[in-house]
């Protein structure tokens, strides 16, 4: 029985969303190292290893610690390099095969200075989300990085990575693979630059809205994406996903009815669903109703949109002469619009069966 | 020694905010009701205790809880009830003085229904946020609600709440007092108009924009500011306070380093600081660096604008000609733009000392 803001997981929609990822990267002979950072939850990452992810990708380092405990033996920590950590990164190469992100020199020292075990590292290349990596043109910069790494004893150079952030700027299926398309061809170009001086490298590309909408996988070499186990409204929005393809939806119950206003308040608001929020002309929102008959949610409830919150409340406005349907005491269940940021404020999921799995605990470092 | 994203807090400027609040409200004769969700401490809890606070505030029946459990023995609950928690509601009421904000007739009769212990009640006033509350004229709907409490056995309703959360869109002191005194005017004239019929009754607000800059609180008796502990980026331009007065910083490591956009990216993303940003002409942010000393922070460091948050990733933008004043692998020190948000997703603390201060369990319930 819900009484207090529950995030609700549908364990089918999430392993036929693995399922299918999984399938997509067998079927374009890819390596699928599922990323860990929407789930953070080692029952859920049974469930990729079941679905024959052998590698996994996380975020930090605290979260590469706790798949490491949960025996993980394959990992890549997809973030720069933080120097300050070198000593927890030695640890971790002692007991799995770690990748690094080493994206200058400042991490090639530290980590061949302080390192007593090997690591793999990729050189993340930017392939126009301009947030990290480096230019995949001219290569000078990139040459010059794998040749320092050639010089080490303990960082093995393996190729490399790129997360195409720009593919959120998509707003359909086919915008989305025109981006996609300028990333292969980008790693063509340079497969065909450095091939010839620096031999078999390998390269991985980690973003949901390629992985799920792209088709053409020539020349990658395994794929990492993170949020398709759930997906959300910012990726219906992209054209990653359907809305039934959601697996996670936050119910809250309604604790206040303000009927002149045509609002509702329930008790879910920027701690539990995050401040991220789709923006549109029509109508801004912070999530989306969604019909719930107590064991499964099928389609959007067109009536109600929530559009404010603070700390705790969330604001709900109801079409004009629907808000006499709904009840102070009703649980109401919405999809978030990034399901990352609301899996990480909640840290637990709810399954269909009642069964409550737990995330990687805060306290991990 | 810092090695990853830590929030910081400057016990001295935490005192120094929770002295001033707790002297302006014996000043004003005031009952001073600290909020606890901004810091959700009890070791802050208890800070507060040593400034005279006897009475706490907070926004959930799980942080009412946690706060019973650390010793506090007269609890307001500054949220609409959740009916479908009386029962927790009961035990509570077994053991502290509890306060409900009791906004409807629905929760006046399941609270009457299932409670074996005695609540006391205010009618949360809408003074102009727009969120929760009654109008406070016409009396219509508040005198039905009193007399239906009046009704009950386990109700005893005490007087009117008000957050003025509209406070938030003002932009100097001056126009918090606009906003401040128009709410101590529509509580007069309650007062006036019920005070003939049902006798004595408390008022308690509860914005720290109006607890912090009003100075006329003629017909008030209590207050229930919370973000003052701390303060933020928000409350200094809304004025509440100056940037010397935010007790809050997220320290951040440098992980890598784009001079040709001069741009560093920061280990400090969406989930550490919030997805809460202040959007301006000039430039959006979501935090402003300080420079930091090692133990304490003083002034604004104009050279960095925090402009971007992914999950774990935060870009940092330097003024042209300043970016090789940083490095990889320095710590760099920002100060939040919604503290409460900040707290909620780090959930401990870093005094100046290194001690660290550990925030209400996520498991509470």
């Amino acid at each position: 029985m819900i009484s207090e803001p529950t995030l609700l997981l549908d364990e089918e929609i999430c392993k036929e969303n693995i399922y299918r990822m999984a399938s997509k990267a067998k079927e374009h002979n890819l390596v699928f190292k599922p990323h860990m950072k929407t789930h953070q939850s080692r029952h859920i990452g049974a469930w990729l290893k079941d679905a024959g992810a052998e590698a996994i990708t996380v975020s930090s380092i605290k979260m590469a610690r706790y798949f490491a405990n949960a025996g993980w033996k394959n990992i890549t920590i997809a973030f720069p390099v933080n120097i300050n950590r070198v000593k927890t990164l030695d640890e971790l190469a002692s007991e799995t095969e770690l990748t690094l992100l080493v994206n200058n020199s400042r991490a090639v020292q530290a980590l061949e200075y302080s390192l007593d075990n090997s690591v793999k590292a990729y050189i993340e290349i930017d392939t126009g989300s301009n947030r990290t990596g480096l230019d995949s043109t001219p290569t000078d910069d990139i040459e010059a990085l794998i040749k320092e790494m050639k010089g080490t004893n303990r960082i093995e150079w393996c190729g490399f990575y790129s997360h195409p952030g720009h593919s959120y700027d998509a707003r359909s299926p086919s915008e989305i693979r025109h981006i996609h398309n300028s990333v292969i061809e980008q790693f063509q170009k340079l497969r065909d630059a450095l091939a010839g001086t620096y031999g078999e490298f390998e390269i991985c590309i980690g973003d949901t809205p390629c992985c799920s909408a792209g088709d053409n996988f020539d020349g990658i070499d395994a794929i990492s994406p993170g949020n398709f186990v759930f997906y959300d409204l910012m990726q219906e929005r992209i054209g990653s996903c359907e809305i039934s393809d959601i697996a996670v939806a936050l119910a809250c119950p309604v604790v206040d009815k303000y009927p002149s206003r045509n609002q509702l308040v329930i008790h879910g608001g920027a701690v539990h669903f995050s401040k991220e929020k789709i923006e549109s002309e029509e109508q801004s929102f912070f999530g989306k109703a969604v019909e719930h008959d107590g064991t499964q949610w099928n389609r959007i409830n067109p009536e109600l949109y929530l559009t404010a919150l603070s700390q705790e409340h969330g604001t709900v406005t109801a079409e004009t002469g629907t808000i006499e349907a709904y009840e102070i005491g009703d649980i109401l269940t919405f999809i978030p619009v990034h399901s990352c940021l609301t899996a990480n404020l909640i840290r637990r999921y709810t399954l269909t069966s009642g069964r409550t799995v737990e995330q990687m605990p805060l306290s991990y470092s």
